[in-house]
């Protein structure tokens, strides 16, 4: 079996309805083709997957096709599962290409990327099996590293929202591996061939032992954004345009990241987010869901300041600044005199602000403008109405 | 028209007095060749200059050779702007051959560096059109990727003091690239080639995406110098021999550096300057003049001690002590004693410092053997003389 | 002269103790075979050396066979001085396959490493001179660079405890080289080829500048080891299975590490060791014996918790919390209630704490659940016993 060569966008698009039509058909949230990196020791094992497009709530003919793709290339397809996976073959490429012919003269470019795939691997003599297409049905906890990997473009891609990807058990998923510039390589493997690398010459320069590769082995960011030192961002976060990351203490795990042009030099641990203007100073430390903040994913706002090695614990607002040193954790207690109480209601109506004088930091989360600092001379942590300008949303005032 | 092949250094010093006296005729105040990176999409695009050797305020002799040696190739020399810079070919190199004769067998080591450049030039077969010649008339804001690198190099090797050269709008005049080792790579032309590379197995490994290399992929450093990890310290700045920088929070950016042997571990911002015997902790910042210092460029004196994670945003002199976490911003209201104010006065004999209990971090700015330090019962940030000897300047008391 | 084929393992056991008999013959604490890079100007200079296999008080058989294939090559072996060096040819690999000729069908996986070096070098065509073998009599202040390389593999691979080796001198014995992926080029070679390498186009793309290398060029980490930037390890560190080394502002340095699962994301200076179970926070710093400790090492407990940007000046028992931000210094006052101090002297039993509420930090070194902080609004640094459990050694109480 096999699909016939398609002669016309029409005839296209008929066959694509004739396959969502079929019976047990389910449409996928996301798809995509990766070459996969396989365990130099035991193959079965993938390490890495290399997406060169991952669709997400997009492109369903596409997906229709490739599926369609598959089944004529003799794979069951099983829509039962989240997920599915299976290894693509000259026989898929050929059906594909059939069925993508009205549209090959005009992939290039921007333009039909899924079929410029095809085309890419039809120029190739003989794909072997290092090719793998990956289906999620629903967005679960991954099975496969194909879908993790799946889910970390997306996510760096921006075509998912940060916190939006269910990545439950991805650890468990991956494997530790050496990575060698763009290529993973399974630590048992060294071992077994350590002593003739050594003594060869061979043996190689790893760049990295991790579960994750970086960002940059994978994603292209906009031209205005600034990435220093590879190893500062890991593979799954997101970077808007504009962001600069600086090599000194910076850091982006996965799942967390910048919403418009940020200044990172500092860290910004797994699930947290940094609003656009937003300065993250040399040093500071936004706490992650593991690492002191009870499981609350720390948000910060637009055009807020964290001073040079502060440490923020609780989530921030809009034209904030938490001045350089300073720790503002949940539990920390805050003076606020009254006068400067007044001004920060001010900037937050929506705010339900006890009369009091010291607050904890958690009571204060989320406010819009406030300026954190310590008083030099009494030690004393207080919060007053920062100087810098927030935007109060006029539709709910 | 060419140069004729000149046969002793009398002829040579002639043939320069010549160029130098020609009508119109401009002395540079720097000028080099380099080998450029084009944009592999637009190769009228410069994205890197490699210099063999920058002249800056020397060679000027060579500078007229130079000259003359693009005019006799055709190359109309425009000295009316503030640089010039043009594509070399096997012409120049042959007119500068020609001049350089009584030096070809001498030019070797640290001897006639131009003659080498020009000696490696002439043994090449055809050196293509990725040659350009670079002349600075003036130190104006700089217009070319050429002219950037140019000063960058002149600040890197020491030959222009830190803070000593106008890079106003350098950042305008380079091109944001993918650095995958030494080759900066156009981030549109991986857009492009993305789904190719990523299914070939070819898509390249990049270390970094910024307008600026790093330091060492283009200066040797000197013997005693130390950089743990190259990502550390931008190209542009300038490290004394001796200095070491630590890859843990450290950085170093461009317009920065050190004077003499420093241990630093932590950040050197743009246009700081820290003296010799100093240490930089870990994590300690110096801020920048785009970070919190107002535009005041900070220095840092010699045998001064910023601890671990301590943030200074105000000029320091010698033998000062930072404590381990703690930061001294111009607004910082800081106390100091009686006694230990006489003591830093004695220490500070031209510091014109009021008779007060309280002062701001900006009104110690720049003095001498100051101890910052928190005392951690009361909370409260106070100024000692510190433990730490100043050489004072006997020719001023 | 020769070592004849050994027919059996016997008459193997009898050739060992033949030559550890022999007049003269001192057993090696450790021993091992390397290939070592050589200076590209001084060839008798050895930049590093890398080590299939080491010996670290053990395998004395092999030892032995070695020395007397050393002997039978022609070499003298200094039995002298505390460690002795040389060059082995193909004549050594003969005599040792000659001896281990009992051993060389099952000298394969985790057997007989020694064995497998020797075979893999009889498989060579000619193996030159870059293979060393050394042996330490003593655990002396290294003298060559094979000496300091084997003591760092003997502590990077958990051989030898943490400051349980002599690197006296080390620095001295280690040339400053510039490291391109796994191979050291002499500074000076850089300078004296860097026209023809700049004009060329080759000039190396230099990954950092140091005497020593990184971690991940010689060992290869657990399976349960993660390592995201090889900077941030220097060799000669030791890295207990489960280990997390995050990007951010973390280093180990050499002669520093864990002793179980540990999350660092911090410093670790050199001499600092960090035990099971406990996590360096974001940007933390545990000083060394060179930066602020008065030469006293610091150890870190078992389950203790240093806050992200925290500094910690003295030794810290298990259980302890260091919050963010804060610095435990040797010198540093804390204030301790009088129910506090009880619930600390409970997890203490034997220590012999004075009954009074102002400690130094250094009075409070080493003991366990203490959790450090600061009260806000006062600014007072505080101790109180930690919510961490501390398992108390029942065999002392």
């Amino acid at each position: 079996m096999a699909i016939e060569t398609v002669t016309s966008t029409e005839a296209f698009k008929t066959l694509v309805e004739e396959i969502k039509a079929s019976e047990g058909y389910r449409e996928p949230v996301a798809f995509g083709i990766a070459r996969v990196d396989r365990g130099q020791k035991n193959a079965d094992k993938v390490l890495q997957a290399n997406y060169a497009i991952v669709n997400w709530k997009e492109n369903y003919g596409s997906a229709a096709i490739f599926i369609k793709a598959l089944q004529e290339s003799r794979v069951e397809v099983d829509f039962s599962g989240s997920e599915f996976v299976a290894t693509i073959g000259d026989e898929f490429v050929k059906n594909a290409m059939n069925a993508f012919t009205p549209y090959l003269a005009e992939a290039v470019g921007e333009a039909h990327k899924n079929v410029q795939v095809i085309k890419t691997l039809a120029a190739m003599e003989d794909i072997g099996r290092n090719f793998r297409i990956t289906f999620l049905f629903e967005d679960a906890a991954p099975r496969s590293v194909e879908a993790v990997y799946l889910k970390l473009y997306a996510l760096s891609l921006g075509k998912a929202p940060l916190r939006g990807v269910n990545l439950n058990g991805a650890f468990g998923v991956l494997s530790n591996v050496a990575w060698v510039g763009n290529k993973p390589y399974e630590l048992e493997y060294l071992r077994e061939n350590e002593i003739e690398m050594k003594l060869n010459g061979t043996f190689p320069n790893i760049d990295s032992v991790d579960k994750f590769p970086r960002y940059l082995q994978h994603i292209i960011p906009a031209d205005n954004t600034r990435i220093l030192d590879t190893s500062k961002v890991r593979m799954g976060a997101q970077l808007a345009p504009g962001t600069t990351v600086m090599p000194g203490a910076s850091y982006i795990n996965f799942n967390a990241g910048t919403l418009g042009p940020v200044m990172v030099e500092g860290r910004i641990s797994s699930s947290a987010v940094v609003g656009s203007g937003s300065d993250v100073g040399g040093g500071a430390s936004i706490l992650g869901v593991l690492s002191g903040t009870d499981g609350n994913p720390i948000s910060i706002g637009e055009n807020t300041l964290l001073g040079a090695n502060s440490v923020t614990g609780v989530p921030l607002g809009d034209g904030c600044i938490v001045d350089a040193g300073i720790a503002v954790l949940a539990g920390t207690k805050i003076r606020i005199d009254e006068d400067q109480l007044e001004k920060i209601k001010a900037a937050n109506p929506e705010a339900d602000l006890e009369d009091k004088t010291v607050f904890k930091g958690a009571e204060l989360q989320g406010l819009n403008g406030i300026h954190y600092r310590i008083d030099s001379l009494s030690g004393e942590m207080v919060a007053r109405r920062s100087t810098r300008e927030v935007k109060l949303n006029e539709e709910l005032h």
